[in-house]
């Protein structure tokens, strides 16, 4: 049952006089629950508290920690269909997804828990003492890495659960030893209140202090910024719009100590189709294709919404065939209408501009928050003419590019600005022009595939979800895969320090 | 034989008309050549040429940069006494410091040398695909490190050679791969040119690419910021005041595209001397801090500024002493009048607070630019009531509190801002309160050091110089010792790239 309250620490909390309600996308109305925006004392309050917690928190074991991960799994599980409905209802998204979805942030919370039963995950060196160097004796040097105090994080529209209350961010920051503040997302706050009460049965169940974790609800600014400038958060990590996670970012920068805002924003992920596959693979590449751009109705930040190929009769054939089997796919329901104007106003933005044709798009009567897949077409000058081109329009869109050459592809590439992914469809007989694209998509993006599709990230040691700004705020780490926990740590040094005294991990 | 001009890439360059001088501290006059400031024309020329030569750069292998690095630390030696004197006579510090810092510098860049020969250093993992997982195959994913692109270095003006034209920031620069262009400092121009000529000629000999390396000259802050506000600059490292870093800071996080600042700006470094070093080793502490606070005339980052103790009749006698000591010291000369004169107005913001007491100070006239060392004390509430008593004084001075207990030492220690370092002075039955006030110590700083004093940083694997806002601005990176070079690299995945096209690393 929810109840529409903050989680201030263990309790639940409703002083304010604001409140919003979630929509259901699908029937195209308001769900029933009434959710209370945080007032500045119950913000307050929360920070105080996760002050308070990270003194006993940043100290106990890995193990200990480990449990509550795990502890927060279990009670996600135990929520069963309770919270698969609520998902659904606020979603828009079908069963399967909520169920996968769920499997990938229980997945996500068990990796990390694995992650610090050993202290590896510290990096931890040790520079022994030479007492006889000269000129001077060397002193015995040991270093790790704690954690950095009371994290925000804001919940990402698009994952209601793995991007979300109890997503990658709040498993990553809490096995850092990190408390964690949630700004949960005003579009499923049903879903977050939920996700909230799984992880304060598993702090209470495990013997975390209060304060560990809070949950903060609130539909416009006012709740987000007053914890970003609150003097004792000490990060910030954000999943959503360019506008979004820049306003973060420059609050963040402002204050008098300035501290690290992680946020993974926009991206329009270039796909490089090379002739060869144009030549011997037009139909499975458009196959595979209308299927990545229209998966979760287009909603992923590692959606392709660009193609870049090299003009000519088979190419144009490609585009259509691209076109028609992904206006075939049956239109799929929104996250939201906000998401569903977005969708409208910033696919017009691009298929207005000169040059810009509309290959195909789905025409006739749909639902109120259903998407009209869209595929448009350009040349590579008309691009390299206007960057208006490189909007993100977020949902099941592409453009494709039509380069005179593969001189003017690069460029193309050159162009853009930072992203998450690039993709290279290539053939044996196209290799020998790969090195040129590789190093251009290089200064440009975090990961690069070679013939698959960008959507599906891979939680695992090697993955690097981020790239060059606006992709994310900080190229240098990462929000997917258990590199992530290294955006809350930051490196310490014990010298001479006596043994008895040092850390588990360093003695 | 220095020439006042810019290298902009390998070329000499003085297109502008504003010139500046540097100043021997010691016979309190100016150095008689005339250095020319950048113009905005060269100042872009060099960082167009860096983003160019990064093109190559990034893709030379190791054992290539490795040569370059060996090869500038052997053009810098083969300066010889030309080196040692320029810096002397721009510094006014001794023979022997010149030395010893030239030693330093050289032994930096052989040891990222050492680091960049084999790929380590790029953390590379690799997570291999297992076609037949259920429900979704996984993808055979590979992460490396790449570099950023062109840096920006800004020069210290208390290490004119290791933290300067070829200092700590530029060989971990050059070393990941990132061309450099350096800021040099307005006070010792000379020391950067000679330093700067060395980097060129090793450039050339190692075949790099025209523009991997640029010095820029300028005495006020129309150069530096130019630069930092270049869209082709990718990061920017620094070392000096809280005012200039973050001012620098602020430049950076308001460009359209936000870049990486590592600033390493102020810190009073507290030290804690437990009640049983007074009782037992008073007088071996006393000379040991007197010469800590007097080296280098106190002109380091990590000088102890702050000491901790806890009020009593001996505590007192300990700091008399101490006093004494400290005067008794031979006052030394100061890099530059600037310097002394903020010595001198940040030592009388400290010491006319009320409850200071001046235990000890260097009276009787001296040579206009040497420093009058001073040791001044002040209760634990007062220190408590005051924040204007944390203003670093750059220079031989320590500020001693007096804490009625031991839980107003700890509330000191929380009072404070982010620290460099602590330390703590204990004798065996200390220990027991070791842990909180070990713990207070590390929400402030980067590294504790037992027993010791907090100059002297060793270049090595587990060194951390850095901490929490204002030490440095992005307390997850160390500015010294071999985990510098990951301030200007990011992560960068490989998703089913054929092996054939893998760089050597990942293979």
């Amino acid at each position: 049952m929810i109840t529409g309250k903050n989680y201030i620490g263990n309790q639940l909390s409703a002083k304010g006089a604001t409140t919003h309600k979630t929509v259901n996308p699908k029937l195209n109305k308001e769900n029933p629950t009434a959710f209370f925006q945080a007032t500045s004392e119950e913000v307050n309050d929360a920070v105080e508290l996760a002050d308070q917690a990270f003194k006993v928190y940043r100290n106990i074991s890995g193990k200990q920690r480990a449990d509550f991960l795990n502890a927060i799994a279990d009670e996600i599980l135990a929520l069963d269909n309770e919270l698969t409905d609520m998902y659904m209802s606020e979603s828009g998204l079908p069963e399967g997804r909520a169920q996968g979805e769920r499997g990938r942030t229980v997945g996500q919370l068990r990796a990390f828990a694995d992650l610090i039963l050993t202290e590896n995950w510290r990096s931890n060196t040790i520079d022994e003492a030479i007492p006889t160097r000269q000129p001077f004796p060397k002193s015995d040097i040991r270093k790790t890495s704690i954690p950095l105090g009371p994290v925000v994080v804001f919940a990402a529209s698009n994952f209601p659960l793995a991007f979300s209350t109890a997503g990658g961010d709040t498993a990553s920051a809490l096995a850092s030893g990190c408390p964690v503040i949630v700004k949960s997302h005003a579009m499923h706050s049903g879903t977050g209140e939920l996700v909230a009460s799984a992880i304060i049965k598993a702090a209470e169940k495990t013997g975390m202090p209060n304060g560990v974790f809070s949950n903060i609800t609130g539909s416009g600014r006012v709740v987000g910024t007053a914890l970003v400038k609150h003097p004792k958060v000490k990060a910030v990590g954000f999943t959503g719009s360019i506008a979004g996670g820049r306003a973060l970012y420059n609050l963040a920068a402002e204050r008098e100590e300035p501290i690290p805002v992680f946020a993974e924003m926009g991206s329009i992920n270039p796909v490089v189709v090379m002739p060869n596959v144009i030549k011997n693979k037009a139909e499975e590449t458009a196959v595979t294709y209308a299927s990545s751009i229209t998966l979760g109705t287009g909603q992923f930040c590692t959606n392709p919404g660009l193609l870049l190929t090299i003009a000519g009769e088979k190419t144009d054939d490609f585009v259509k065939d691209l076109a028609e089997k992904t206006v075939a796919i049956a239109p799929q329901c929104m996250l939201h209408p906000n998401i569903k104007d977005g969708f409208v106003s910033n696919g017009e933005i691009v298929t207005s501009q000169p040059g810009v044709e509309i290959v195909g798009k789905v025409e006739g009567n749909i639902e109120p928050n259903f998407a009209e897949s869209t595929i448009a077409a350009v040349s590579g000058s008309d691009f390299l003419a206007n960057p208006k081109m490189h909007t993100e329009v977020f949902g099941p869109f592409s453009l494709v590019v039509k380069a005179k050459d593969q001189g003017e592809l690069v460029e193309v590439i050159d162009s853009l600005e930072g992203q998450l992914t690039g993709t290279v469809l290539a053939e044996k007989e196209d290799f020998t022009n790969l090195p040129t694209i590789a190093d251009a998509l290089q200064s440009k993006v975090g990961r690069i595939i070679f013939n698959g599709v960008p959507t599906g990230v891979e939680v695992c040691e090697s993955m690097t979800h981020g790239g060059p700004y606006p992709a994310s705020s900080d190229s240098r780490f990462t929000a997917v895969g258990l590199g992530a926990i290294k955006r809350w740590i930051r490196p310490f040094s014990y010298q001479d320090w006596p043994v008895e005294l040092l850390p588990e991990g360093l003695k």
